[in-house]
């Protein structure tokens, strides 16, 4: 059977996340129920990681195993004319055929998230539900020094959902970078590893926010860290500034 | 009574344009609805630029007439508090009192539009309702040097709405530019004049997309220019991938 990497888009807003659920609307049913729609095919598709209820991604990646060889444009433009016609606020930005042992989650040796706030003192309109709103401006070159401290290797007891199923707090975070995004207000962290934790990224956000706001220094974000211990995070960010940006899959798969 | 100034944000989508109608919603009427609940005033403001049904903008500007005096930043934080409890996609970005001879329609000197497209096989989803889906790629060169030849006082028959009410066709318009955008296959036409005709700008954006498809030279674009006949125009761009920017106002009322 001919494997398929997907490149998918999606406005997280309107489900409970990607992970199929009983009874809640998720990103892999509505693709798994527009490869139905497209082959007939009753398939279970798995994506490179699960983005919580209300996070969105511009390259989330997931592999799919169909009983046919078909064109990668077929491919592409059939699952999306599905997912059009239900209404789907998902897209398929291109799929292509890949070696069998291509496994979009286990495959992976990078992801790379943003999560995008805006500061301004009017509620976000355009920008709702696309970006977390911060009333008030926020020290990004704080931010940036402070995440700095998260750089590494090391236990993010802290930084992780009491929830979350990974075997060790252990993680080695690649880049943490504060940057000031494309128009006046908008500040995007940006955060690298080979893997995170649940809720790693939001809680590096709401803790970097405090910073922002000057109400922590880039030291108490140290010892939040060596504290280990989950009450010692900032309070979570929102799940609408978060965007799973992009898989690597170095060497074995190039792009 | 003290007059103000309100630079505005909205999503048009859900709204069948600026202008207060009697059975549809408008920007307009949640804006004044707004401005009731705040003040108990029965206001009738006027905006900078009429959109149409599903035109965005972020940068409107209307004036309103206030019975008592407010801070500048009273009146915005009160009306967006009354627009965000309403669940209105309109946002208040400034207000700020001005002179009793400010008119946001009849003082401007220069309105800044910008039509939005974006180029790519699969369809918008985060972006849904924010630009125009092209499933083409479009030649943005070849669309820019067909624009110049718009450039300049003319008779614009040719790309005005025949419903369009104003004394005369003739416009002088200070610049179209088509430019690559921030992201990849992102096309931004920027249009500034004193005042557009109605559905100027969607009649330019669907005409030069003809030329990015290759289908027209600048040449024929001269040519429709000087048949002044509704007829000679490319078919008219959705609205959902126009963006009112700016309005200024030299000299007399400076930012």
């Amino acid at each position: 059977m001919p494997r398929y990497r997907l490149d998918i888009e999606y406005d997280g807003s309107g489900y409970a996340g990607w992970q199929r659920q009983d009874d809640h609307p998720s990103i892999q049913q509505a693709i798994e129920t527009a490869i139905h729609g497209f082959c007939g095919q009753a398939v279970s598709i798995r994506g490179a990681g699960r983005t919580d209820a209300g996070v969105h991604a511009w390259g989330q990646v997931a592999h799919v195993d169909l009983e046919n060889q078909w064109s990668d444009d077929t491919v592409r433009d059939a699952i999306n004319a599905h997912l059009q016609m239900a209404r789907e606020r998902v897209a398929i930005l291109a799929a292509r055929e890949v070696p069998e042992d291509f496994d979009a989650r286990f495959s992976a040796t990078r992801r790379h998230y943003v999560y995008r706030i805006i500061c301004r003192r009017a509620p976000l309109v355009i920008e709702k539900n696309r970006a977390l709103w911060s009333p008030r401006p926020l020290d990004a070159e704080a931010m940036h020094e402070a995440a700095q401290r998260l750089v590494g290797r090391h236990d993010f007891t802290t930084f992780r959902s009491v929830q979350c199923q990974a075997d060790s707090p252990v993680r080695s975070l690649d880049r943490l970078d504060v940057t000031r995004g494309g128009f006046d207000g908008l500040i995007e962290i940006h955060a690298t590893a080979r893997s995170f934790l649940h809720n790693q990224i939001r809680s590096f956000a709401g803790t970097l926010r405090l910073v922002g706001e000057g109400k922590w220094t880039a030291d108490d974000v140290q010892i939040a860290l060596e504290a280990r211990s989950r009450k010692a995070c900032g309070p979570v960010a929102a799940p609408e500034g978060l965007y799973f940006r992009q898989v690597d899959y170095d060497g074995l798969f190039p792009v």
